[in-house]
Order: C-alpha cells, then sequence, then structure tokens
C-alpha cells in the first residue's frame, strides 16, 4: 500500500453532515460527487496528508443505508492507494484476504476502487485505489 | 487541524493482529508501547502518509475491552495533529464540540492527547494530539 488515500465516513444527513465536519476540520469540502452505480453521494474534505470522504445514501438499498441501518453513522472504510490495482488484488488474495468485488469498478475521483471483505481484515472495510490513467 | 496523525484500530489480539495488518499493510510495526493508565498497547506502523495504530486491551476495565464487547474489533479512532492543544481545545469547544477529556492527557508516542466526544462529532471518535517538546 502506498498510502491512505481517504478514510470514508457514514453520514445520514450530507448537509448536516458537511456543516459538522466544515467545523471540525476547518476547512471546507473542495468536491462533491456522485456515485450512482454505489448510491452514495461523496463530499470530499483535504485533511492535509489525506483526504476525508463523507458518504451520504442517494437512495434506500445503497451500501451507505444499510451500513448505517446496522451500525449508525461512523467510519465506514479506510481506502489506501496502490499503483496497480489488479496486481495488488492478486497479491493480496495469495495472501489470504478476500475481496468483496475481485474485478475492480469505478469510485468518485476517478478511481478504480476494490473492497476487502471485514471478515479478512480485522473487521475493518479495506478499500484499495487506483487512479484512472 | 494540521493531519491525520494516525488512525486507530482497536483489536482483541495483538499478535494476530500485528501479523494480519503486517501481510496487509507490506510492511512490520516500527514501534511498540504501553501507555498503562489507559490500559492500551498500541502498536505502530507507518502506513506511508500517515500512521495506523492498533490498539489492544492489557486489563479489563480498558476503555479498548469495553470498546469490543459493544462493538467488536475495528476503526477505533482518528487523530488529527495540532499544533497547540489547549488552543483546539478551546477552539473546538467554543464550536460545540465536546471533551471526553478537557485536560489533555499523556498517550502514546511521546504526544498530549484529548478525546471529543463522538456524541458531538457524527459518531466518530476523534482524537486531537500534540507532540510534547
Amino acid at each position: 500500500m502506498k498510502q491512505v488515500e481517504h478514510i470514508g465516513i457514514a453520514v445520514k444527513d450530507l448537509e448536516t453532515s458537511i456543516a459538522l465536519y466544515t467545523k471540525l476540520l476547518g476547512v471546507k469540502p473542495y468536491k462533491k460527487e456522485e456515485v450512482a452505480s454505489e448510491g452514495v453521494m461523496t463530499v470530499f474534505f483535504d485533511a492535509g496528508n489525506t483526504k476525508i470522504e463523507l458518504l451520504g445514501a442517494t437512495r434506500e438499498d445503497s451500501p451507505i443505508a444499510k451500513f448505517i441501518e446496522k451500525r449508525g453513522e461512523g467510519i465506514h472504510h479506510i481506502a489506501f492507494a496502490v499503483d496497480n490495482i489488479r496486481n495488488k488484488i492478486a497479491e493480496k488474495t495469495a495472501h489470504g484476504f478476500e475481496l468483496i468485488n475481485s474485478e475492480p469498478k469505478n469510485g468518485a475521483d476517478n478511481k478504480l476502487i476494490a473492497f476487502f471483505h471485514p471478515k479478512s481484515t480485522g473487521n475493518v472495510l479495506v478499500e484499495i485505489c487506483e487512479e484512472k490513467g
């Protein structure tokens, strides 16, 4: 893993949370982007060395809606930047880590993304992401 | 907030988790340090731009033991580096954020630390930390 690309936080109401995190972090978000395929609206804050990504559900069957229903608002995932997502998937599955989606999919912020299943990563949802060329 | 100083992850068994995160992150931990006052053993990994801190309970009444009993293993907190923790506490409480400990206390890694109550920070446990001089 190269570095922590962002920390994803699931929120119930984006506008309320944008106001909250703007006060907490001391900066306004610099980007808002919908990932329609995932049923999420994403909002990004620059936290200096990494990003904070707020995730709001855009429909009832969104993974974010399901997460909040089960666990409440809070930290949803840690995303690590990688140079080559397919190579990294091969490397990590060889080490016993399991993917939720073994085929990379399009995420926010011009990225190819894949998630490891939390049961293989100590109950932490881990994303890996590659900047698309 | 200057930057994300580390991401804290609560784990049941440190040795098992050290092996897991070494495989996941591709690096070995560089430091292990007990914070006896908090009942935790900490283990640090360099994640490139920030640190991953594993937190294991050293006694039954440790906050980490209670966290795991309630929520299971997983991401415990996000820590932000600040230049002056007392000034930052004053600034953030004026904005309505509530501290768990309003008086900074000694944390791992030569830091003065304070935690915001998750009820004031969208159900995310947020630490601020200042490097001790």
